[in-house]
């Protein structure tokens, strides 16, 4: 995923969420605003959240779940250590059959951090 | 997907479900033969079992099968709130790991009805 | 699992959705009340719903979320039919992987109507 | 899981598969039936078919399913080492997820060893 | 679970462990290594890490692995809150269907607790 | 997927392992060590644990795994019978929602068998 897939992977996440908000019944907008709310600041920060969200998003194998929790994590300034340490709990919960989203945050940490470098010029 | 990818979505499916049954023994056969009928008029109508295919596709977030259980929804006259209220159920029991396939069963739902309306023209 | 046994999973799971709801936070308590307000009539009468909970629950292997939909199916007067075509969709989509809990539904569903025919004395 | 409780299992497993059937409409039935057939000799062997049912159940992590295939894997006079090698493929696929499973299994494994020993005097 | 109960419970399983570990082939043996090794502190502290090991049990729904997780977090100094905000994220992204395992967090935790003051005495 | 399909996919699969080693702590590495061991000769040889590991990716429905196990499978000489049985266990264990894994399968596995037809003239 290069830095304009992640910016279009974000855009095209927000038209469709948008959509899906069209369509929504009561009930599935109080459950679009939990998953809004929920990895708020709290008794535990927002970036030990978003580790909590990449992780079960892992485990449960969501490519775009992960993708967005990882854009997160850049924004919260999560260190590549940490990165690692959080999906090395996942792999090791979760087995091989992890590996393969493993492969692909990699691939958007990269980008992210090349854009962030990038963008200091 | 627009209304070309519904139509090549089946058509390719159609042409690998015939590549499955070409290599398949006796009981893969079986087990397909069951996939036909179980969807079938019944104690229950073909409409709620379409309902019921689509919500545990869901859960278990299988994007063919969702995709497939949303253009026999279509077929089956299953309403806007019908719809919304059966993958309300799905959200709910599911988790927001479900949402990524919410996201494109709107979409398709609304090329479908798009699809139907320019039909009658 | 006996009638007494039924009884008692209820009043154990009710006493202990009351501990869960004495810690939750804000949005523990608006997924709590979600869970309750999207099994109820709206475009679909509530007895589908059930139908849907269940095979959602049967998909996932989840004891306690299949017992507790079998006896609102119950409630809601599900015919033996009904509720063994929702079964079917479950096993024909979810596998052999949920014929232990298949099991334990008739199981409960058997005690469930011998209680109510013993209720008619 | 003492011997006893291991014929236990099989007994009231048996009584509930007849009590699935009891009420199984046609399609439940060519499912069962399907099970049954799906595990015999053909291309592969029994016993690899025994290994890949465990496998398939260890990694879905179905107690129930676990336990029928491995005292399959004992009739079929499966080695320890192939069990053991099978369970870790399993273990590295499904992750930390599968340890439960993987107590349980050696602790039945013991007892049907046991019993075979016994047996024999 | 009582206190008592807790206590059977780390001794079953660390006895069980060591069953595995007798059977283990030197594969098992590396998993096992590891999956102690991942949760010491390391760029993250290893309370959350703690954390990051519940929400992936409790998302892929493992009582076991979740309980363990729960005496983990307790030795640790996790707080209710803190307890409260993990087990919400974790509800938020795995659905209702992670409930019945909320039930039995906080019933263990209000045992850890109580032995916890108990033991002050 | 084409046979450039299928060496681009290795190929890739290829590079992107070697970009999560490069960010790999001790115990991802520890991981992936596990990983490429669990599947060699022992008590049961290596295409029987390719069977295996092929099974549970199925059941597992991780796409890129059963890319990789199919492979695998097709150099060690796994004929057409001895996989479509590997796959009617995992159809039976996991369910319809398998299918569309099924499809991808035998398409790969026609463009395997071409391949090496061709590549003998």
């Amino acid at each position: 995923m290069t830095q304009d897939n992640i910016k279009a992977f974000s855009e095209k996440r927000e038209k469709l969420n948008e959509l899906v908000l069209k369509n929504a019944g009561i009930n599935t907008k109080r459950l679009f605003n939990v998953d809004q709310q929920v990895y708020r600041d709290g008794a535990l920060p927002a970036r030990t959240k978003e580790l909590l969200g990449l992780v079960a998003s892992l485990v449960l194998r969501c490519d775009d779940c992960i993708m967005y929790h990882v854009i997160r994590c850049h924004e919260e300034g999560i260190s590549d250590n940490e990165l690692e340490e959080t999906l090395a709990v996942g792999y090791t919960v979760g087995g091989s059959i992890t590996v393969p989203h493993l492969r692909r945050v990699w691939q958007a940490w990269e980008e992210l951090k090349s854009n962030t470098t990038t963008d200091g010029d």
